[in-house]
């Protein structure tokens, strides 16, 4: 039977810091019990979405208040068709970044303002806010060592860009800390695992 | 000699109240004297809005706030690299549409609070506003009469979404008719180009 207290699960970081990994984890054992578990990401979990993915992440230049707005479309369109939806039914929600990712790239990272930007997103979400954010926390330099060189066009920005980004999510973390879990990347991935599980138990009405 | 006060004009108004014959007869007017002048337009004025432009008007269903926020993406790139660069070096730019339209559309046409999409737009363009918007007026059952039936998904709407979008750009023009020019769109095109000359004229230094 579904609940309507399922919570809506955020994954937050850097590129390197194992978002992918755990959410998997988290996924796999949700999935051992009742719940339903929906499992998507930002920027690209719609259809639309991977149209924008794909104009932000590998196109030309973009005014850094279009990437912005884009990614704030991208956010729109994904809460109404598919978190809300969600939600509504009952089903848990883990989604690979949210709104955390554009106040830290375009707010810290390309120094817009984060009030702006924050509020940009409110719009978008019409205030949708995560019950629970995990930020696996990384000194850039060491996810820039794990991932290996390339990736897509915020991937290639400099270090003091990644530097503001990581300082951008501590600070937004520091900011509201009882929805918020931040776990330090470089430990064991299972002890990662066992402390998210940790956290997210208590929210899921028929956790395994 | 550029100047540095050439006018930013904005052509507005519902689909087939000629805005590009319009456009085309200023642009011919003022090209006969040593003004530069960008035409263009919204959305598509960039490589990046034809994709954008192509994403709102030829694809699948876009949440309403998803689709403000790609209008305004489009509007924020289009001003950070082409409408301020041509103004600063003193070109007379005129634009297919600019914000009114997304109030209007977005706005009065999807009920979406106007001064939220008006917000938004602000912060997309970091407050640009035009030196003189021409409203071409017309009843859109007119319009639609001129321009034969199929079109685009907005153009497809329905007569009351139209009808309010009409609504929508007269209430702005109200609002603040220091910067407006309305004019019938049912005269004949010679004395709408003759009006339109007449307000022009005066905002460009080195006019014919």
């Amino acid at each position: 039977m579904p609940t309507a207290t399922a919570p809506f699960v955020v994954f937050e970081g850097g590129d390197g810091a194992g978002k992918t990994t755990q959410i998997e984890a988290l996924r796999e054992w949700l999935s051992r019990g009742e719940q339903e578990v929906v499992v998507t990401r930002e920027p690209g979990g719609t259809k639309l979405g991977l149209q924008l993915r794909d104009l932000l992440l590998h196109g030309d230049h973009v005014a850094p208040r279009a990437e912005a707005l884009i990614f704030a479309a991208d956010r729109a369109h994904h809460v109404e068709t598919v978190v809300r939806p969600a939600l509504a039914r009952g089903a848990v929600v883990i989604a690979d970044r949210y709104q955390d990712s554009s106040i830290a790239y375009q707010g810290a990272g390309r120094t817009l303002d984060a009030k702006e930007i924050a509020e940009v997103s409110r719009w978008a979400t019409q205030g949708l806010v995560p019950d629970v954010t995990i930020l696996l926390d990384l000194d850039p330099a060491v996810g820039l060592a794990r991932r290996g060189p390339g990736g897509d066009r915020l991937e290639q920005e400099k270090a003091d860009f990644h530097e503001r980004v990581r300082a951008g999510f501590l600070a937004l973390a520091a900011a509201a800390s009882h929805r918020y879990l931040v776990v330090d990347a470089t430990l064991p991935a299972e002890e990662v695992t066992a402390l998210v599980r940790d956290r997210v138990a208590p929210m899921v009405e028929c956790a395994p």
